[in-house]
């Protein structure tokens, strides 16, 4: 990793340093997608039997997971991940439970009411990954504020293993948080289940959850279909932005910065700093742990995309981090609450040298499902609101409707649409000649 | 309009019965669309205002309106039209306030801080359709929670009248919301200025607003590029269901349907009751009344995919609604708030038989930016949160990291996923080593 100097770069380098690697899904990709989903749409359950059969070599009669596969697999799972997986879903909760949408009623006018009414979306489906890594924890991040919303059905789809049942750990997570309708089945496939219906998997409204480049882009054409649901985020690699001052420990933000490089070869991690000898540290830390871990291949590869800044001061680090808006923002500064107040955009950030991004993944309480490649310019990531629906109510009197009504009657002769007029004048000239027949 | 029997039907026809007219985008839209923001991407302002020659056969040196534009252009606007713009902007203002997102914080653990701070989403960028129909109201439907949530950068795209300048009444809803910064420029041009920037149009971090084909591709296209903004909603052609007891007045439900009918030729009303009578009373005055309106050519147009369905009770009236999970709902029986309870999707309901749709289109102060195509069955509309952005903090104590931290490091081992567990190991241990030094 290269020390880039921020004052020396002009406005198209400086584009550069903070461009995310390119996404590029293939043709080939987005056709695949295509013919998998339209089989599925046209055939239901068969279709997905058929493909999990052809993918993942797997031969399952049913999709779902009965009761007895899944005691079998939560007896499987280490009582130390049983105990971590309760743990983390505690926290989930505590936090989430907060974030709901509140129901509100206002008179805007006299004998005008206006209501905020607030619904679970009915039924909503959660891709769990699994394959080469399995992820209890993203069951959690999205079951707890589903089962916290009261969503009347939830269905989780996560892909086989080898021996054609769900991992062990993620079924636990489910048991956890409440979800026993439980589909092995990933892919593709899974999303076009989940958006038209297959068997016992219900038509969702909304899908959620990351997964690789066919899963996203299953999700990214269900949801631009007609009539399709809606799904959690746009999807991308994971990135994480450091602003260390001089303070700072090396090797943490070294072991920060790698946590977040082993999600894969396009993840990206970024490091500001107003102190040259900091950056340098932690440059050599990155070397030198990276040697160390299992996965330094992956990390190296995320590697190559990542950058060193070094910035005049530690309102230029917010600067570039507001320009950047990061998926995850750690502030290993001695005082982060003072820095906290001029960020703009970010989806979650980490406060001071004792809070590792790794917390929030999987335990602190926020969720780990969160904006990327800049969407935090413009939304925050997932959390309870996102499994519920706000509906707009509204309630005139007859005397509230003849006063704005006029109001109404005005602005639509204004927009040249006569209908939406008479649609009140139809029934207040009504109104007042019952009136004056009364007199 | 002819009667359909509900319970007649089997489920392959209650589909169809449901079906929203298809909206086939074009090849030549999208290639078109792709052509313009290509280059606006390219050329910026140049590009923008070349267009707006070709498409408006406008030449405007300045893409903005000057403070002296803006001013004539509020003195045309007739008193009552401007009476009636404050009086909009009044419930609207009232209506959208408590729907703003508040920040919270709460301890999931001893000593493990977590929040969710709230900040306004910085520059956003409104489109106000015009041409045929200049529509101020929209002006304010996005103008008023934008300046409410406090965003720091508003930009109104509009497209210029035969004149070259802005529709004086869009430009009056502008000013009376607080927002002086109107470029006159429609289109996919306007949509692809705002995502870009160009000239004195900023890079919009969120664009909002209805429009026609080109302006809608336009928002899909630049949605779903690699750091592109977001969007407020998939937009569709309007949609009204009215659910009619044997008390609602024909005249009134006919009046209702023909006003959301009138938006275009491809609105789409449907009018469900328990009551046979009822329905064909409605169809006789849509007849009748659709025969006297300016615009009879667009409803005739709307009403080939409209329905009128006859159920057994509104227990089932509601369940086709909850179905269909149309933009607006009218509400016209005798208890409707009985009925609200069981609605579980809807964009904006309307209660009652002095409640037309007219008045959510101007003035009861809820927002007419709705979801249409059963999107409803995943998100509410436009609102003050629409302008805003959620973002967690955490902040550990070293004791919780301690604490949480072993949680994290059995689960990231349980996902493979070392280097997540190391930002946490790196951090103990070491707090660890230094309490064993001290003691």
């Amino acid at each position: 990793m290269r020390v880039l100097d921020w004052n020396a770069l002009d406005d198209s380098e400086r584009t550069a340093a903070l461009e995310r690697p390119a996404q590029a899904v293939g043709e080939q990709v987005t056709a695949a997608v295509a013919e998998v989903l339209d089989a599925v749409r046209a055939r239901g359950a068969d279709a997905v039997v058929g493909y999990t059969e052809r993918f993942d070599g797997v031969g399952r009669e049913h999709l779902l997971l009965s009761e007895a596969e899944i005691d079998r697999a939560v007896e499987q799972v280490p009582d130390a991940v049983r105990a971590a997986i309760a743990q983390a879903a505690a926290t989930l909760r505590t936090f989430h439970a907060p974030g709901a949408l509140s129901p509100f009623a206002v008179d805007t006018a006299p004998g005008m009411r206006c209501e905020r009414i607030v619904r679970p979306v009915r039924t909503v489906g959660l891709y769990v990954p699994a394959g080469s890594a399995p992820l209890p924890s993203t069951a959690l991040m999205l079951g707890v504020p589903a089962v916290l919303a009261g969503c009347p059905e939830v269905v989780v789809c996560t892909p086989p293993t080898a021996q054609g049942t769900a991992d062990p750990s993620v079924v636990a997570a489910c048991v956890e948080v409440g979800i026993r309708r439980i589909a092995v089945v990933g892919g593709a496939q899974a999303v076009g289940a989940m958006a038209f219906g297959a068997g016992p998997i219900p038509r969702c409204d909304k899908i959620f959850g990351p997964g690789n480049s066919f899963v996203t882009e299953a999700k990214r054409q269900v949801a631009g279909m007609q009539g399709g649901p809606g799904i959690d985020l746009p999807a991308g690699p994971s990135e994480q932005l450091v602003i260390a001052d001089a303070g700072a420990n090396p090797v943490w933000v070294a072991a920060d910065l790698l946590s977040q490089a082993e999600h894969g070869p396009d993840s990206q991690v970024v490091c500001v700093s107003d102190d040259r000898d900091l950056l340098e540290q932690v440059a050599a830390e990155v070397e030198r742990q990276a040697a160390e871990l299992p996965r330094a291949q992956i990390v190296a590869g995320a590697l190559t995309a990542s950058r060193l800044v070094l910035v005049d001061d530690l309102d230029q680090a917010v600067a570039v981090s507001n320009a950047y808006a990061p998926e995850h923002l750690i502030l290993a500064v001695r005082a982060p609450r003072e820095l906290l107040a001029g960020i703009t955009a970010a989806g979650s950030i980490f406060l001071g040298d004792h809070t590792p991004e790794s917390l929030g993944d999987y335990c602190s309480g926020t969720n780990h499902v969160l904006p990327t490649s800049g969407a935090a310019r413009y939304t925050g990531g997932v959390n309870l609101a996102s499994f519920q629906l706000s509906i707009t109510v509204q309630e005139a009197s007859p005397r509230a409707l003849a006063q704005l009504g006029a109001t109404a009657v005005t602005l639509a002769r204004a927009e040249g649409l006569e209908a939406h007029a008479r649609a009140v004048t139809r029934r207040v000239d009504a109104s007042e000649a019952a009136a004056g027949g009364a007199r």
